[in-house]
């Protein structure tokens, strides 16, 4: 089984090398091969993503990804920035799919700036398009307006769009993993204004008669953006486009206070994934060994389940960081008083250790 | 002074009867004159904004507005549907800047999922632009898609454009809010994925070198979402388009966990406004005289302030308000033991006691 590790900017390099530590330590034997992307990627190749990276992560089995982005390279031109290492990986490799749980670990409830009893326990399964939207829409620039009132002005526009075969695949790919769980799908669009929107709720009710086990609601995406804030444990698996999966999954993320802990997949039509920590490359700690390696960790076992076909192994690391909090060990971000403060190092051997 | 006071749906007329009895006792004559909007107008003349409503919108000095929506009107085709008032009423009046507190009130922190020491004092203020953006951009539809991929496939499409005069003023519109605040502006946008958003940013950014003493800051929407989750008390004014505004809006105000509290505006380049509470028409509430009226009260508030030019009458009514809550008087929505909790009509009456 074949993994490119693509560690990335910022704490992406730090993080990277706990996972990959762990998946050393598992027995099953891993082919791991590592590529540079992001800044790291501009630096030595000129491009955020080169054609030797992407070769690499188009012939593995899964990707291990760690972050990217550095204020450093914020003056490149946009095509040339770290992020387009990401949105490109997405599109050239068809990862549709992203999975962005948002789970409160019991230990953890107290990081949250949410009262305990509205996030204690809470898990929820964000399930983001990543293909279309307004993300990949043409057209879109910048040119000179012809509306009438602004006639001659600069215009920046984008297109937002989505085609029904796009739904179709991301609505069953919700069904599904709702089955796995409380077998409840909300979808959430903005179709009270937008075309694009209308379309989405039609293929969603549509493709929702296939699954007459699971219920299907729907929420506009402001109402969704409060009820997160409100009572975010009425949710359970939640399906949305791009840009609005891009909000709320974050939002969700945040909800829980530990966004340190939080894995994600970024899967293609046969299960093979993207998987990467839901935090980004935090420029400003790079470095000083005190970045959480968990959610990489994690996000290596989401990797081990969901396309490589080992979920014991996959079970028995989510139970290696279960473990390893319960013995109380935090790294700077979700330290609390009465807690013990570990190194990024130190956390990835804790992790081994409980294995 | 001419008032166009247009109740709505849902609590829509219970709670605009008792911002109509507090604008009543506050001694200035004001002209008020009703007429139906959302699905109250569909039901008496087919249409949710009839040319009379919008006659009377147009030639008043202001409007003070409920709220629409309603079940029973999710069978009707869009163009119908009671939303299309008020986004009509933006578009045709040139409605571009949308004032949205969210603040927390002391009495009223506990209401909050939040805990008191992340929200306890919050005072933010977002500006969201209202007339431009994929809320009115052409083209939008849905066709037969042209893209190699899914050739013929049903496509849903919307255009996000913004042309740089509207960034402009909405920019301005920001900044001064700012100087009469901390000083602050933080614009909210996409501009790593969206040429809108490049543009938008690139506006801001030239705008601002005529309020050198306002600093501006830029946040990408995602991480937006979280920030305001996680310390919102670091905002302070806060401007993005119609799209983002729609959903950081909506996500602020619950923040507070006192949405029945938050006023809002809609003014045009005259500050000529649409003032209405920041909730909706909560049909499943309707009738039962228990809806909190104290957004719409301050609603009235804030028209006194921005479009009729009586600070002093709009500083009245929000120091009843404040009494009131002092009085430890709570409708439903924000009742916790200890307080007394009051009908629309208690409240409206207490508010004009205290006035
Ligand atoms: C870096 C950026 C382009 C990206 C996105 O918007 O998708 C990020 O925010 C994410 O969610 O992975
Ligand atoms: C009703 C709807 C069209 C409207 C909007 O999206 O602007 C509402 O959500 C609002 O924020 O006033």
């Amino acid at each position: 089984m074949k993994i490119a590790v693509l560690p990335g900017d910022g704490i992406g390099p730090e993080i990277i090398s706990e996972a990959v530590k762990v998946l050393n330590a598992l027995g099953p034997k891993f082919e791991l091969e590592t590529a540079p992307v992001g800044g790291a990627a501009y630096d030595v190749a000129g491009h955020p993503l080169p054609p030797a990276t992407l070769e690499l992560a188009k012939n593995a089995d899964a990707i291990l990804f760690g972050a990217v982005g550095d204020w450093k390279y914020d003056t490149l031109a946009r095509e040339l920035r770290p992020e387009q290492a990401i949105l490109g990986l997405r599109k050239h490799l068809e990862l549709f799919a992203n999975f962005r749980p948002a789970i409160c670990y019991d230990e953890l409830t107290a990081a949250s700036s949410l009262k305990a009893e509205i996030v204690g326990g809470l898990d929820i399964l964000i399930i983001r398009e990543l293909n279309g939207d307004i993300y990949f829409g043409q057209p879109r620039g910048i040119r000179a307006s012809e509306l009438p009132l602004f006639k001659g002005a600069r215009e920046g526009f984008d297109m937002m769009h989505y085609c029904e075969p796009e739904v179709e695949r991301i609505g069953r790919v919700a069904f599904e993993a709702a089955r796995k769980r409380s077998k409840k799908v909300c979808s959430v669009d903005k179709a009270n204004v937008l075309e694009t929107s209308q379309l989405w709720r039609e293929v969603m009710i549509r493709v929702g008669k296939d699954y007459p086990d699971v219920e299907l609601s729907h929420m506009y995406v402001d109402n969704a953006a409060m009820q997160l804030v409100k009572a975010p444990k009425a949710f359970d698996v939640v399906v949305t486009g791009n840009l609005f999966g891009d909000i709320l999954s974050d939002e969700a993320a945040m909800l829980t206070g530990s966004i340190g802990m939080l894995p994600s997949a970024s899967l293609d039509k046969n299960n093979k994934g993207l998987y990467e920590p839901s935090h980004g490359s935090a420029p400003d700690i790079a470095g000083k060994g005190i970045a959480n390696p968990l959610a990489t960790v994690l996000s290596a076992a989401m990797m081990l389940r969901y396309s490589l076909g080992l979920p014991e192994q996959a079970d028995r690391i989510e139970a290696a960081v279960q473990k390893v909090l319960t013995q109380g060990l935090r790294t700077a971000d979700i330290f609390t008083a009465g807690t013990t403060k570990v190194s990024t190092i130190q956390m990835g051997d804790a992790v081994v250790a409980a294995l």
